[in-house]
């Protein structure tokens, strides 16, 4: 690629979090970068996209750049659509969402604001990949991820990605990453255990928590991956289509 | 199934929403029925889970029943959470989602509520079926789509559905149904136009609005059947993973 690539920078942790920070940094290294990002957390939002409400969008100043930076009230996905239509004048190259507080990998990736950015990205075309890292922590050390975020937009720009795919990059919590494997989601669910408590009104509210359920030990899968300290990379797609499912069905009275 | 099938019913248009009344209806003829629904609209929801905030979840009697009803302030992934950990004494039988005001065909199954609901629920091991309408007016007519809906209902609870698979069924506007296609999601996208207005204080702000684009005409595809007045029924699956992409993700430099 002669001049430099367009990139969009996105994710769901908001555009202060040293998540995206460290990921706007090592993408200056390599395209001329524009970030949209919320202006706030955006954990767990899925594909959420705003219908229903106004959405402001603003240039901000936060660092000696030399990225371009836009702050939204929207969802991540929001950022993607705002971004593409409205505020970068030409199509970008590549986007990438995160670096992630906390993991997307295994089911997390249907909850995940980070991956739904990635998403959004690739249902119009653009090649994405979404970063996280198993530490929730807002002091996790990202520095160990830089040159592994690197190599993979690098290949990424250079070998592309088919329609319909992007790239979910998880980073276990060690530094001490024993390499890059390119795995499967594994089947695994929340179970969850709601914290009930009574409100100064004396009425009954809940608070989600859960705990993360693993059945899935195949050593092809990213949990897999990530508990043996590898970077897990899952090729992700969005035609939800269950193929092999289609012939049974077919043989149903219907 | 000699006693009668436990059903959670839930949607993403709100708990009074004339679609999903419809449904509650012809679940009551098929077995014992417990609601769990938005008490407000929560359309293009996507995924979205409430982490963040405190989740109200309060009984409520709407019309005659004999269903059990609540209405929570959650999403409805939250729903189905809440319904699963908190509310019902046993495990349901089956989740069915909507009658959603408006389609949930091709890429519109990643933003909606409806189907997050039921692909929830497949998460926790629960069959479910997500239906929506193409009208997404209020005064939409839900009659004509009763019978399919008891009937695809029935053969779920009879058939089972495979771990990891949910339908998502689709009816057209018109009435006059040609039966019933099984089909994979098309490859479509909405193009943003967002309109853009200043508000009172001076600031810009804008309104997500869009155009949905198919370009995959496809015979086997949910957009053909609706178009051609079939009811279109697609096998969901919640594992993401572009297997077809791992081997040549293998042969790059990473």
């Amino acid at each position: 690629m002669a001049e430099k690539p367009i990139i969009l920078v996105t994710n769901d942790d908001g555009i202060t979090a040293p998540g995206i920070r460290t990921l706007i940094s090592v993408m200056n290294e390599i395209g001329e970068v524009y970030v949209v990002a919320p202006e706030g957390p955006q954990s767990g939002m899925g594909h959420a996209v705003t219908l229903n409400e106004t959405l402001y969008c603003d240039k901000v100043i936060i660092d000696k750049g030399p990225q371009v930076e836009y702050k939204t009230s929207g969802t991540p996905a929001d950022c993607v659509k705002l971004a593409v239509s409205e505020i970068l004048k030409k199509r970008p190259d590549l986007c990438v969402s995160g670096i992630n507080h906390g993991s997307n990998s295994s089911i997390n990736v249907i909850y995940s604001g980070t991956m739904s950015a990635a998403v959004e990205a690739g249902v119009e075309g653009i090649p994405a990949i979404g970063f996280s890292l198993l530490d929730y922590s807002l002091n996790a050390d990202f520095e160990a991820a830089r040159p592994f975020v690197k190599k993979i937009v690098e290949e990424v720009l250079e070998n592309g990605l088919p329609d319909g795919v992007v790239l979910n990059v998880n980073f276990p919590k060690t530094s001490s990453y024993k390499g890059i494997k390119i795995c499967r989601q594994a089947r695994a669910n929340w179970v969850e255990e709601f914290d009930k408590r009574i409100n100064p009104q004396g009425r009954l509210y809940y608070w989600l928590t859960g705990k993360f359920v693993n059945l899935d030990h195949g050593e092809d899968t990213d949990e897999w991956a990530l508990e043996h300290n590898y970077i897990s990379v899952v090729p992700v797609q969005f035609d939800l289509t269950a193929h092999h499912f289609i012939q049974r069905l077919n043989s149903w009275d219907l």
